[in-house]
């Protein structure tokens, strides 16, 4: 097993957003994306999707070039997927307007022995039977943690819950807690959630940062307060990437909330600040943009900064 | 000088309040009620307000009875001022129905000479005529915080300036911020208002918490999650109250800013730690009922509680 890779199985997209800061037409998008790119600045990572061949044979340069392996990016016939939305006043929440799944319709997402062996798997948000599907071909991973949204906790409750049997993180936002436990309380929307399988649990709160659930304890931990939010698009899943950055990094193991309880709170909650630093950095421009121009010295100063900024 | 009473000068009032959890009729409220329940439990308060024949005079016997100086307290013929008020799905944001102002549209603190000497003062939301008619009677505070509203910012604009030039802390929810400012960054917002004369703002957000502001720092504390919020009506104040009591009983100073940062900042941090902890007990019953049956170890307890929440 190689210690420290993220295998990451998800959606590369275009996306078309406006917000009240402006608009961007057919930009790079999808989890993966902001993953592994948010993922690449503590760990290597591995991307499984599926691209058209109208997706940037550049970006995927981009993306080998940072040492992010793309193996697993299937190039197929059609085009990529398109999604289009929008923010009003309320940045915590986009309002999808188009959804064009094209060739990611019929994604059936192959692990080549390759990725098999990653420690870490990062399942984002994509049919929950896929995501099972995945589960079926890894095994020893040391923790896996995965992503959703309301469509699949509406459209296909069973089929998630069986894949929640399956993880040890969960990471959603406060709607989606919501809609998958009936409770508007968000711990005890995380205790119930805790049943359903993952025994850690982030709830992402937009700007207002996100909360940990363990077993033991809970951390609130805020989001950067950025000059200027141009999107969120992505915010999610850039904090899920230097989320389990982090966790890889530090080479943390489901078998340390039994043997180290205090060294996996800590290493969890030090995660979370990562996760909040790099969403805020995300959503200060359209696209991958920010990210993509991140200098890892801005990334310590920001997290240094949150890391005043809470400390009490 | 007094070493540590805090004077605090406001309504007393009763409220009649809607919210998803359920109605309560006429039940005691005002600001300095919630503020001087809150303070009490970290140092002696006195307060100056104005109530009718109607007010209960167990509620003043009882505050009596919890060291609450009340001999500021006039009872005057007609009726106490009655807030009508609901919150809809959003707890962070009451909707007013009706305001009777009652005697209280007379109001006019007249300070005894024991008030003059108090250490501490707490402006909570009135006229800011009139809050400056309190400013201009007492002398040599070791600190003076304000509170403000809507109605004040939009309709004296330019007293509420005049009130802010002569106060060390201004404490105000993030639609007040940007109502006053004009800036919806909340950062921004806090750095004009250190222009208008607080140099320590802090920013309330609701169930998310609140924010600090300082020349050198930003400290973010979130909310304590509770179980049930039933009722949010004077968590604003009954922060307050906890945070300037926190400041009385360290003995806390303006001068500190420049002599001691460092502890200055400390101080500053636990205190809004020390308020939303206040805050949230008073939103898990209507009125001043959880704050009246508030034992002081279960404060601590959950004072520790979200301290562990927060430590990083």
């Amino acid at each position: 097993m190689k210690k420290h890779s993220i295998l990451t199985v998800g959606s590369m997209a275009f996306d078309s957003v406006e917000t009240p800061a402006g608009k961007a037409e057919k930009v790079l998008g999808g989890s993966v994306n902001y993953f592994s790119v948010a993922a690449s600045f503590f760990a290597p990572v591995e991307v499984v999707g599926v691209v058209g061949e109208d997706f940037p044979r550049s970006h995927l340069d981009w993306m080998s070039h940072r040492k992010i392996d793309i193996t697993g990016v299937e190039v197929v016939s059609g085009q990529t997927f398109h999604w289009v939305g929008s923010y009003d006043g309320n940045m915590n929440e986009a309002k999808t307007l188009s959804t064009r799944l094209n060739v990611f319709e019929h994604f059936d997402p192959k692990l080549s022995p390759n990725h098999r062996e990653a420690s870490y798997l990062f399942l984002a948000n994509i049919d929950p039977v896929l995501q099972q599907r995945v589960l079926d071909q890894v095994q020893g991973n040391k923790l896996v943690a995965c992503d959703s949204m309301n469509f699949w906790i509406t459209g296909k409750p069973e089929e998630l819950r069986k894949t929640l049997r399956r993880v040890d993180i969960l990471s959603i936002n406060e709607g989606e807690a919501y809609l998958l436990t009936g409770e508007r309380n968000i711990p005890k929307a995380a205790a119930k959630i805790r049943d359903m399988g993952p025994q850690v649990i982030i709830v992402k709160r937009g700007e207002y940062g996100a909360m940990l659930f363990t077993p033991s304890t809970v951390f609130i931990a805020p989001a950067f307060p950025v000059d200027r939010v141009v999107d969120p698009t992505g915010a999610g899943d850039s904090f899920a990437g230097a989320f389990m950055g982090f966790l890889a990094e530090a080479g943390a193991d489901r078998t340390w909330a039994r043997d180290d309880a205090a060294k996996w709170d800590q290493t969890l909650r030090r995660a979370v600040l990562a996760g909040c630093t790099m969403a805020s950095f995300t959503v200060e421009d359209f696209s991958l943009h920010r990210l993509m121009r991140l200098e890892a010295h801005e990334l310590v100063e920001r997290q240094k900064q949150l890391l005043r900024m809470v400390t009490i």
